[in-house]
Parts: structure tokens; sequence; C-alpha cells
């Protein structure tokens, strides 16, 4: 509202924030905080599964990404809009969560294309932001996310991700999309 | 999202949050601070109409009235869900403008009923929430409303109020429902 | 977006809805139909109360009430914006699911002024919408109630109800304010 | 809600659908025929600023490609998430409607490597979505979009749309991430 030259009334503005200090605030918005905490999340949890694939073998790293999917992604609200970097036809898209696990983690004969992209022995994982957009209930950003390999090679995709947060209030992510960066 | 335990790997945060200094971010979110904002927004030009009437007459209170409904409220969006306190039937809501101007100001033969409620020298208009509920992009809040009258008697009414964001970022009322206190 | 002037390429508009009939579509979003469908819950969820009542007394009343709190009102989400009709101070609003309880089938000590409103024999609930305002996620509705009691007497309501969507996919109510109607 | 057991209830289904009819709705939601109709329109406004270039020049092109980017895209909100298909670093986002331009019609000096996507000459642009996603006030869609070229060559991309509607009730563009096909 456009009413700040009213809003100046201090004695007002002290009583009101008075009373409010005693209102239940229920907030099912989405915060700047909690997307790049949501991001992070991600990229820690991609450091964590190639980690523990090297102490303790793929199935222990499977189920830890199952973990991680069913978790972070928002697969249970009916698809998710999910493209990832290594991807190819006719299995391009992965709107289910077995199409992610398999990305992932590999192993499964329905897609057979998959070698495990969280298995790559991913040492670092880092965010680039280049702009975040939050339309209140969702949110969306894209930017560069930096992977660095066990021999310090550094690989960059452009990544889309985005977001809603559930009746639990945590973040869920229903689009990703990844592209490794064209070269012309 | 759930991966609290992996968030705290201090480095990549200090990268990260270093990364997103950068980003451009868009927040078409609504803040509980837009809301309180709004609603002593709406209390300061009550009171300013008021004051404007006793100052300089009706003529000026309705130019001014007519000024806030316009930016304060949501009108141009189609209508706006609007149950003033003293209103009756078959006049009780008021979905367009020139019924919610005529409540405030009066002098409009179409509503007959109404005696201008924003011209009864209210000194001053507080806020007591009882609850705020904020669902991304738009914000609900229930609580009295206390009314300071010339001669110091004070009015209390029940009132729900709601709000969206405009494409220019600032909060609307959609919603407002006001009612006397029950008597029993 | 305003090309309406190139979207009528109907080998296109052919082509892509085809293309479309295979995608997965998940909607978040609010109809109107679902909006009236929960008034309309409401509505026969208090009748079936007062017909509980009257055949298995208060307890099976309550029971069934509680259950209609716990499905249809948003308290799971940390409060709901809930003024009653007949609730006076200092108990006007009722935050938690306790006071919606106590208000609907009474007989809670920590709520003394309530004597059960869904237990007072109403055979008839009916809707008169005044306005409809749905904001993506949320939605609101104003208008009036008509409660038809045994005698055939009826009391009508001025009612703001809010619902938001929850995972499910059901309507929630997380705001409802109920007023007698204002007599001059 | 879930009171599907109650809403049968023919004679009161009849009289609130007959209230109903005389409520004023507003509705800000989006709907998947709105969703898809902006792709569709997104698609021809390409072919159409391809068939100008051809037909008028690189100024008509330039000059319908800005009115496109102004009323299809979300600029005017602070920023566009837009990873266009051919970019590249340092410029590989374009956040700006300067850099959206560029990337469609070229000749801008500030960035260099654009040639202009829409000047080479498309006669078709068809969309094969693989999800939708719809989130109240926001949309989301992922999918292929194959453009066919003059000599009847097909390129497809993997693309990603985000849109949100504007106060005036039109879809922008406020999230386009489009890749190549990755190749393995």
């Amino acid at each position: 509202m456009k009413f700040k030259t009213f809003v100046g009334v201090s004695a007002l503005a002290l009583l009101s924030s008075q009373a409010v200090a005693s209102a239940v605030v229920v907030n099912q918005g989405l915060s700047e905080q909690e997307v790049l905490a949501a991001q992070r999340g991600w990229c820690s949890a991609l450091v964590e599964i190639s980690k523990t694939h090297e102490e303790k073998g793929q199935a222990a790293a499977k189920s830890l990404a199952k973990n991680v999917i069913d978790s972070a992604y928002g697969y249970q609200m009916g698809a998710v809009l999910f493209k990832p970097t290594l991807t190819v036809k006719p299995q391009t898209f992965r709107p289910t969560s077995e199409g992610a696990l398999s990305y992932f983690v590999g192993g499964d004969p329905n897609f057979p294309s998959d070698s495990g992209f969280a298995l790559k022995g991913w040492q670092k994982c880092e965010i680039d932001n280049n702009a975040v957009f939050i339309a209140g209930d969702s949110a969306s950003t894209i930017g560069k996310v930096h992977f660095t390999a066990e021999d310090g090679s550094v690989t960059s995709v452009d990544k889309t991700w985005g977001f809603v947060k559930d009746d639990a209030g945590d973040l869920r992510i229903v689009l990703h999309h990844s592209s490794l960066e064209y070269q012309n």
C-alpha cells in the first residue's frame, strides 16, 4: 500500500507492534535463505553420496540417494520436471523417482544409459546463482554449479531449480534442469 | 529440505553465500512486516480522512478517500470481498469501489443507508491481531481494531483482512470483513 | 501473453495439443468448483452434526465434529484465523482446534461461554456468495449463509472463508469470520 | 475437504449453485490451457520474427522482438531467469531485456557472441511437453521444442519455462532454460 506518509505515526506503530507480539503468525511463504539452504543441501547430499559410494559401496550410496530423493524432491506430488545433465533420448526427462534414482546411482536395467552421476567421486559442489525468483509459495533459481572431481578438475553446468514448500514446511524440488555449457 | 546435517559444511556455505551476493533476487513473496505496515496504513488513512473532513469538509475527505481506496484496495482486479461494519441488506457487501467510497464518506444516493464511517471524527485506530496467515503471495489477518472517537470513547470491531501483492510490489486489500462484537 | 494473433496457426496448435496429451500435469491450483464444494461440505457437515446430536447424543456429535475440524480446517498448519458468530471476549477468536471444537459442540470448561452452535438442530444450511476470489493456491469467499432451525426460522450470517489446498489436494479452511447481520 | 459423503445433498447443491450464479468471481489462478497457449505464443512469435527478418530486414525483426520480449517476458519484475540455448560465458545468462533482445536478433556490441537465434529462418516451432506443473499463481513446463529450418532440418532442444500471471491477467515468462541435447 502506498500510505507511506501515514505510516510514520510513531505512537500507533509502537502500539500495533506491541499488540502484534502476541499474534500467532503462520507463514507459508518461502524466503531467500530457505532457497539457498535447499541448494546447499542438494550439493552436500551429492558429495555425501559420492563419499558413501567410495567408503561403503553402491548399495549404501543407492540407499542414501533414495532417501535424498524422497525427502528433497517432490515426486509424491505426481511428477518432477527433471532434465538431468547427462541423459539421452528417449529417457531425457525423469518425471518419476525411479528415473531420478537411476540417474544418480545407476544400476537400473530400465535405464541402461545411466552410469550414476553421484558416484563420480565428487569432492566439492559449489553454487553460483545468477538470479533467484520467489513467487510466494514457489521459488526458482538459475546459475552455474561447479563440481570438483577427485583429480581436482572442475565440471560446470547451467542449472535451474524450482522449489515449493510442502505442508511440513520443507522445500522440495519440483523442477530441475541441468545442462553442460554450450561450446561454440 | 531435510538435509540439515549436510548443510553445516562451512567452507561450502561461505563460498555459496559469497557467490549469491551477486545474484539478482526478485521476491514477490509477502512478509509479515509488509502486512503489518499495510494494516497501519489503513488505520492512518482512516484517521487522516476524519481529520481532513473536520478541517476541509466532505468534498476533500471524499477526494482523499477515493485516492485511498484506489491505491489500497484491489478493486481493479474485478471485485473486493468487502463486508463493512455497519452496512445493511440488501447492500451488505461492497464488491465495487463506489460502494466502498460511499461507506467511508457517505453522500451517495445509490447507497442511502451510508452515513460515512470515516467522517466520525476518529482520533486513533489501533490494531490488535489475533493471528496472521501468510500463504506466499497472499496474506490474511484477524483480530480486533479499536477506534477512538473525539469524546475518547472506544469502539472495537472484529476485523479480517486479506492482502495480495500487486505487480508494483504494493499490498492491496482484496478481502475485508468487519463486524461489531457479539453481545450475548 | 499477448500473442493471440500468432496462436491461430492451426497445424501447430493441433501438433502441440497432441504432444501435450502425453505430458504429466501436476496442478496444485484451486478451482471455483473446489471452493464451492468445500463450502457445501461445511454446510452439510454442520447439518450432519446437528442430526447426530439429535439421534445419538452429544458425545457422538462431538466425535464427528472433531473429525470434521481435523479434516476440514487447517489447524495443523499452526493456527486458523477463526472468529465464530457467537463468541465473546476474551475468547472471541479460536486459533486452536480445541477452541473450534468447543464452539461447535460446547461442553468444554475452558470455554465456559460456548453452548454448541452445531447442536442447535439445524435442518438446512444454504450458501449465498457475494464474491469469490481465487489467488492461485488460496481462495476466499464472502457472502450470506442461511441456517434453518427445527421450527423453520432462518438465521442469516455474514461469512468469510479462506481456503488453501494441502499436499493431499484437499481444501482446508484457514480463515473463517462469521458475524450476525448489523441491525441499524 | 473430505466431506464427499455429505456433499450429495442434491437440494442443497442445487440451491447453492443457483446462488453462486450471481457471485462475482475473481480468479487469478493459472490454467493448463493458459500455459499451453503461452507456449504456442512463444513458438509463433519466434517463427514470426524469422519471417519478418526475411521479408522486412533486421530492424523490423528487432522491433518485433522487442515488442515480444516486453509483453511475453517478466523483465519489468526485476529480472528473468534466462539461459538461452547458445550463449557462452561470461554472458551465459540474460537477466536483462537487453540481453534477451540481443540473443534473439543480434547486432548488439555489448553481446558480441550473439548472432540472432530468431533470425535463422525458422519455419516451424513445435512443443512436446514432458511435464507441466501448476503451483497456483505460477506454472512450469519441461520438454522438447523442435525447430524446423528453411532446409527442413530439425533442431531439438530441452526447454524449461516458468510462467506467472501479471495483474492484467497475462502470463509472463519469468524462467527460461534451454539447452542442446546431450550427446554421449
